[in-house]
């Protein structure tokens, strides 16, 4: 059952973000860092596996002068995310435990 | 809502032990580190932690000449776990998506 829940994505800091770019469609850095109460290094760096994994992509724009990255999942990583959440679902479903 | 999810437990190595031992009541070292699939390294660590925390603890005892070690969750613990479980489910009914 266990085994079932993807290893990447059952961890805390990656679940709130993925759940904020679920809900929000995309966000810029600031707006995540801010949301999660991340400092930006721990934020990058969960990013960064994020991106390597095909889960989330970015683009970088300009607000005037100023730059901003916008984060959204991928098409993939949608499917691998609401997967995992239906994993979770289900092993909560299998306990048969009155919560 | 991801802060809710106690750090501890959000660990699927930990969450496995704890949803067998929430399941049988008590287990031996042998029969969980078989069910998990792990070392016996790496689940004496994740038990050591489960100890100090104070939400499993352990007993030694003989059948025979041979010794054995039973694990079950404190009361304390045991709630913790309760605990857990329905902030997940909070979590996954909270994100208002049909799964």
């Amino acid at each position: 059952m266990m085994r079932e829940l993807d290893p990447l994505l059952h961890n805390r800091t990656r679940l709130g973000i993925l759940t904020l770019l679920l809900k929000n469609g995309r966000m810029d850095f600031k707006s995540l860092r801010d949301e999660l109460g991340l400092t930006d290094g721990n934020l990058a760096t969960h990013l960064r596996v994020l991106e390597n994994e095909g889960i989330v992509k970015y683009e970088k724009t300009f607000i005037g002068r100023k730059p901003i990255t916008y984060y959204e999942l991928t098409k993939k990583g949608k499917k691998r995310f609401i997967n995992y959440l239906k994993n979770l679902r289900d092993f909560l479903r299998e306990l048969e435990i009155d919560l």
